[in-house]
């Protein structure tokens, strides 16, 4: 069976998809019938008679088997996916947004009809972290999942670390190269990589979270001495999600940065890499790395995700009936560095417990210890006073 | 459909295999109807009435649907394969050794009867390399596969970097940890690393090398010398195994010692860990690493095509069609480190054009190039004569 593909969205990904499938021809698990986007006005690279504005051309059209969604507003997203599953159609998206905040809904969704949901490509660019999930660990017990899942964040960290520059000179450095998201906060303030974690901890641990119920702390308020600071120690500074299912059934999660040691599997993964690992009873400790994002390597995901459609006794996703802890625990003690630009910001968190503190001419660069509640209430004080933490990864 | 297995083999990955599928009862994809094992004197864990000493007890049941090799003699498991296909059964193997040297065989094989072979765990242990390959890489194109395949030689290296252990030292800690071959030789002169490349070549790059066709160079002759002047330069000693297809349809391969630097994918690979990097024209670079070695991870492996094998539609492996160069090249030009213990050795390698070169209490420390058909030729002298080899990795 070929696929017959109608495109929503035609931006960096989008594109990718399409430029890989017309390499491939005949050898393609299908053909691009018809895109749909949003915008009259832009340029486009195809001829016009390949676009339409209207999504009822694709949707309600029979001949169309296959819905691949690479828009970018949640909410259109959520409407394109959910009235082509009702049209039986199988649909392949990349929207960690629309797809973590209403993984519920979808999931009924796809009970209800034939067709099924595939999105390879919305979390950790072009590694199979999905397929590999569904398949490979089908039979394992997963209990952590860790990794960077934001490459527009770790190309940031990369280029503070080996070329000195400053947050903002390098953020200005992503957003040029495509890695950033239209709207930089989703990125560096981690609602992207906690849509990814939330995602990937219904897949691998069979919780079901949702995106805000994961603390999230970014890397706005990053200073050169941090980086400095993660040098003198030999490590590096990576933005981690992290989910825990622990043995009395706890959940743990958070989005945070982490100093991680040279033999941690994410020092070596630098600018827009990604990585995942993954913990389990059988397998033990696996890591999965490759490119985070970029046109060829997001739009194969996508391709994969066509490929794994089409061959027969495919039924999309099984692993989403688990069900367990949906609240991620807020009582667990966090080892962190955190640096205060002034005494007044260090008074935001009385209850932080320190082990050793350093007078800088940066300010006060504290290691100590704080339950992750007591955190969660000060965030966005601290964000605001200029407070820059990290967890200290006491192993790997 | 359920697999009803006769098991051929109970050693450390037979064990683990058993013990996996007893743990699941009833959500396991197969149970073990009978297990074939050589020796009637030897202790085992189970009551006597699983075993059997006759493979025709498994070959010639009709209610066997799947064999389940592994055992440890290249002969008598091409025979257990060869019958078990011919009589129309799914088929399990992690022999490396007999599936690299008769690959061509096992194929035609496969080709002639309903059956088909399956042998994730014959390479990388636990790391699912052969089913990502063949799923995630069908519509990639691969040009290079990289990576660590020998977990008993990782551990010694590990233990001589991080312990300050002599290799004799080293080596006996990674036989009694169950990690080395019986026959060390296997592993430490890189025999096992190369059909297990041979194998991957033939899956990544459509190349059906044979193990032999493939230069390697073992650690066998390794000194705590060479260990230190890796740490100097920032940098640790891995054996890589390494196969690039070449834009003008040359192929490289073979296994060699590499000074891996902090960047390295490779670096952080400690121990009985394996890891593999694939280089494609649209996913760029991935690497899975995992546990290279283990009962519980190997024998997971096993399960994983068990579990693939009774999925629908399932075909058996589909890459090994394409069919390019058989025959690396000779006359790439190595970049090396070379430890000679003495003046006469270093003559044995007129060839080398040296860059630096330091004289030290240990010998002779020459970094230089030299093509790799002089190597070929001297290979089994300068083993002889002590000489230790490194590649310097200029990139990662």
């Amino acid at each position: 069976m070929k696929a017959n593909i109608g495109l929503f969205g035609f931006g960096v990904v989008g594109q990718g998809f399409y430029h890989i499938l017309s390499q491939k021809n005949g050898s393609a698990p299908g053909r691009i019938a018809r895109i749909c986007v949003r915008s009259r006005d832009k340029q486009r690279s195809l001829p016009a008679q390949h676009f339409t504005f209207d999504p009822a051309d694709i949707l309600d059209d029979p001949d169309i088997t296959h819905v691949v969604e690479l828009t970018d507003r949640p909410e259109d997203a959520f409407r394109i996916v959910q009235q082509a599953l009702q049209r039986g159609k199988m649909v392949i998206s990349a929207n960690k947004k629309m797809l973590s905040d209403r993984l519920g809904e979808i999931s009924e969704l796809q009970g209800q009809f034939p067709g099924a949901l595939l999105y390879e490509a919305s979390a950790c660019g072009s590694i199979p972290v999905f397929q590999n999930l569904e398949r490979y660990y089908a039979h394992d017990e997963v209990h952590r999942i860790q990794g960077i899942f934001n490459g527009s964040t770790n190309y940031i960290l990369t280029q503070m670390t080996e070329q000195g520059l400053s947050y903002a000179a390098a953020l200005a450095q992503a957003q040029a190269l495509g890695f950033a998201e239209t709207e930089p906060a989703l990125d560096v303030d981690a609602h992207d990589p906690a849509s990814k974690l939330a995602l990937l901890t219904a897949h691998a641990l069979g919780c079901p979270v949702t995106p805000e119920a994961i603390f999230r702390f970014g890397i706005r308020t990053i200073q050169p001495a941090d980086i400095a600071f993660a040098a003198r120690q030999g490590r590096k500074i990576r933005l981690l999600g992290q989910a825990t299912l622990l043995p009395d059934g706890r959940l743990e999660a958070w989005v945070l940065p982490a100093f991680v040691p040279v033999d941690s599997p994410f020092y070596a993964l630098n600018n827009e890499y990604n990585g995942v690992q993954i913990e389990s009873k059988y397998m033990e400790n696996q890591v999965l790395s490759g490119k985070g994002a970029g046109s060829l390597p997001t739009g194969f995901a996508v391709l994969g995700d066509l490929a794994a459609s089409v061959r027969p006794g495919h039924t999309g996703y099984t692993r989403m009936q688990l069900a367990r802890s949906t609240r991620p625990d807020t009582d667990t003690l966090l080892h962190l560095y955190l640096h205060f630009p002034d005494a007044v910001s260090r008074a935001l968190l009385p209850e932080l417990v320190p082990e050793t503190q350093e007078n800088t001419v940066a300010g006060l660069q504290v290691r100590g210890r704080v339950a992750l509640h007591h955190l969660m209430a000060r965030r966005q004080a601290l964000l605001d006073a200029g407070v820059f933490l990290a967890r200290w990864e006491d192993r790997n």
